[in-house]
């Protein structure tokens, strides 16, 4: 059965401190899903508009990934998000943010996604995020992300998405702003309380803490030299950790912590180049590879 | 043969968004020497002035610290460090700094300390600890630690150092300051090539990174819930890791990354309270207990 994602669907120009790209592919649901399909196949759910070329979708459709859910607005324009890195390659700055037509974005997942025994709810309000989960009753592990903008302007909303969901995915800065708690172990087990079983908190380069009533742990990032394009570094996490679990059909505590560690290696390999440049060039042995040097790593 | 360690000696006033402490027992060479005290007889070289109670010498003898090497400089004050802690407990500002005797400090080793084979040159100037090299030939293993005001105004004094020791200590921003290069992989490697055999970036909260010839690993620090005064955090690091690779004698790449995690771990304890406090309660079974933990928490 494959993995669900509803998220953006976007062109990115992206500005680092070597080089720029203009109106590359992007979006949530895009380096999920191309993520999560090194294990599993993936049915995406979003919005483009009339200027979305038809070679992106053969893109994604060449890895098994289902674009059926994907709806194209005639007339419309796509997402576009223009942002502009730190030389430290961590901190971003948004340039501009043009919504077009995911602002009245009304997912409506096809009837064969319906009986999806995962899902993810990528970038989008929680009203949004709600919408999908009652098309998906039967789903036995439902995971979102967040961002800083919907606990500033829906947080009534996000407290009620929070209670019907079993992970929540946020960055550091969107924990502390939800809990206004300073210490990560502390507002990571704050939202934990707020309804979800498990919590993970990104820490771009970093790594990422997860959190559930019995566990507490962290994982650092894959240490890397080439960090050219973190765009999009938390969305492949979360598609190689969700795309892991469902491969295995599973996500009981210790597949889960796999789950993690598949994630931070495949985000790993997102940042070393553009858009999905490095992804389309990786191989699944190599992934592999990575997560046994980084298991190394770990062990003392 | 126990481990010696050259650096400040001082009282620490410190502020963080709960509490205030002044004038309390601190400086590199007291939290590097307790923290190691877990694991080796250490000998302390350092400085203070009259106004040094004896009860904080008697602490540290009480820990098998030897401290004939502790010169008392009549009429002198001790170095006196005021700091305020931002809301995240991580960074910090440096409210006031007095020397006071440290700043004529002549380390001069007791002769029976010269023989010593693990050394540590905790903070100081990269001349000052050139002259402690110069006192301990017969050492197999010395390490530094550096601070951004050195790289600022003793560069050159610094690459001499480099050439002479085994290791190297120094934080994100003071790598990032050597090097001039924000990508921390990139950065503990060129440190590296400036002579050191291995080099350890600190990253506060987020733990600390090793670099040697053939390895590069990270290790997170021990998610904690209380972190009541971070000071002296990175030199009880140095003092759990060097306080190890004394106890075992040696320092081949296995033994020394045991070595780190045991610093990372004591360092946890150092962060629970404000000075010395939770130290003093410390003993050596919750050491390894929290090292099973830690352990425990990498492995997948």
């Amino acid at each position: 059965m494959p993995l669900v994602v509803v998220g953006s669907v976007a062109f990115d120009s992206v500005e680092t401190p070597s080089a720029t790209r203009e109106r590359v592919l992007g979006g949530s649901a895009v380096h999920f899903s191309y993520s999560a399909s090194f294990f599993t196949a993936t049915h995406l759910v979003g919005v483009v508009g009339e200027d979305w070329p038809d070679e992106h979708t053969k893109l994604l459709n060449d890895r098994r990934i289902d674009t059926s859910g994907l709806q194209v607005v005639p007339g419309g324009e796509t997402f576009h998000w223009r942002g502009k890195y730190a030389p430290n390659m961590n901190d971003r700055e948004t340039l501009e943010v043009h919504l077009n037509v995911f602002e009245d974005f009304d997912p409506v997942l096809p009837e064969a996604y319906r009986k999806s025994k995962f899902v993810f709810l990528a970038n989008g309000s929680p009203v949004l995020q709600m919408k999908v989960l009652d098309q998906v009753s039967d789903a036995t592990l439902t995971v979102a992300d967040t961002m800083d903008l919907w606990i500033n302007i829906q947080r009534d909303e996000l407290t009620q998405l929070l209670k019907r969901i079993d992970g929540l995915v946020l960055n550091d800065a969107e924990a502390r702003l939800l809990t206004d708690d300073e210490n990560l172990v502390r507002a990571g087990h704050q939202v934990r309380k707020m309804g979800p079983k498990f919590v993970i908190i990104k820490k771009g380069e970093h790594g990422a803490m997860f959190f559930s009533e019995h566990e507490t742990y962290v994982m650092p990032a894959f240490p890397t030299e080439e960090v050219v394009d973190p765009t999009g570094a938390g969305d492949s996490f979360a598609g190689g950790m969700m795309g892991y679990l469902t491969e295995q059909n599973t996500f009981d505590p210790e597949t889960l912590k796999t789950a993690m560690a598949y994630g931070v290696v495949v985000a790993s390999f997102n940042v070393e180049d553009f858009s999905l440049d490095r992804m389309r060039r990786l191989e699944r042995p190599e992934i592999d590879q990575r997560l046994a040097a980084y298991r190394q790593m770990l062990s003392f």
